[in-house]
């Protein structure tokens, strides 16, 4: 086997308020819960027990992301990483779903339109109203970005188009380096970078459940390229997920049911 | 009066645990205390009320004063500020009194000689021993440093002749480019730029007090002079404390009296 020349590690957001509320969440900042806050912690306890040492931290301008980045550097002991954060890393824009309880969408839409907008590759729901408390015109922090670059609802396929600049941009110059990166940010900002890294399909991407609080760690040749590793989880080939797994299976079947009507 | 250019923003860092121990801290890793995560939030709360917007800021490599950076920039909601760390920022390195009960070290020396390590510009405390726990030199973090610029023990003096270069290097350029700019730091990082800005003394600069947890707000012009301020608290003139003036003199007080024997 090829040595490992970097290494790429993940965590998705611990869980949000709006997790335990069952709402869609996107691009509002929406803080973490007690539960999450946890997670985060326990992230960071898992880096440090595997003996990763990060050398550079890259996390969403959403404030669940954030700490989720601050407090696994805190509990890894590596709070002096130097943390680059950025709108491109921030979860899928939702749209008019912001906000909307998920189990009241499903019945005023129908399981079958809120699986689409959930699951499709390319079709985004519907854009989020212009006078929208959550329109991100509202918040300061995006008054940088360009009118085309503010989204009012993305697909996958969107969301993909906006993280991959920054990948190539920001994150790859610093595995092209060597070094041990680590990447708290949202489920469908880490899909578009697993997309590319596993080399799922357009139609089994959207499918992907990734864990929370739940470091996905890859190691990568000279190119770039991810290592096979044989603890990989199915349908991942080349990640390794820390910690216990078969909590880890049910974390991931617990996100599918979110939209179930029961 | 000439139109505000640029604003600077001071933290230093709340109340840690060896605060509340009477030890003599340094380089030291401490953590805040819980008094000392209020503070952070309330600095956060202060420069939210007072309507600073901040677009960048610095902090040491010390989790006391990165905590102190996240938690006042998370109650400012302001969490997705870029945040550069740095060890340049770090508190004085205070050599072979790291560690020690601040009381016992009077009795053991003197409180002649320890108010000269203390309070003297320019001489330092006995240098750290090489088998110290707490010398640098075990910590990975800083491990980048050179032989030169990896302390022993530090004068005032030396403190500032490691942060000024960060000061030239990275703040004064953010702050040129009209930027508002928050630096979170520590007792003697924050004296050395002090120092600079008001143009205190070598003999007084020593016996200024900045009291933690309170944010401290300098304009400055084009040239980064900074614009008088007719709220300084003496001996500043140009910098103006967010909070309750009175708090803020019996907390200067509250420092001062450490080492007084009872």
């Amino acid at each position: 086997m090829a040595t490992p020349h970097a290494t790429l590690v993940f965590s998705r957001h611990g869980e949000s308020q709006w997790n335990v509320d069952n709402r869609f969440t996107g691009w509002v900042d929406v803080d973490l819960s007690e539960k999450g806050l946890g997670e985060a912690k326990s992230a960071g306890e898992l880096l440090k027990a595997d003996g990763i040492t990060v050398e550079v931290a890259f996390t969403s301008f959403l404030k669940r992301a954030i700490k989720t980045c601050n407090i696994a550097l805190e509990s890894a002991d590596q709070l002096h990483v130097p943390v680059t954060k950025t709108w491109r890393l921030n979860e899928r824009h939702y749209g008019g779903l912001q906000g909307l309880d998920k189990k009241e969408t499903v019945k005023k839409h129908g399981a079958e339109q809120v699986l689409v907008w959930r699951r499709s590759f390319d079709t985004p729901p519907p854009p989020i109203d212009d006078d929208s408390e959550y329109h991100p015109k509202r918040e300061a922090k995006y008054a940088k970005l360009t009118p085309a670059e503010l989204p009012t609802t993305e697909s996958l396929k969107d969301t993909i188009a906006r993280v991959m600049p920054f990948w190539e941009e920001a994150i790859v110059p610093e595995l092209k380096a060597g070094k041990t990166v680590f990447v708290a940010a949202h489920g469908n900002s880490i899909r578009a970078i697993l997309k590319f890294m596993e080399g799922i399909s357009d139609d089994d991407i959207t499918g992907l459940e990734v864990p929370t609080g739940t470091p996905l760690v890859y190691q990568l040749d000279a190119h770039l390229k991810p290592l096979p590793c044989e603890v990989a989880v199915a349908p991942l080939k080349f990640g390794r997920y820390l910690g216990d797994a078969e909590k880890i299976k049910a974390a991931a079947e617990a996100v599918k049911n979110q939209t179930k009507v029961g």
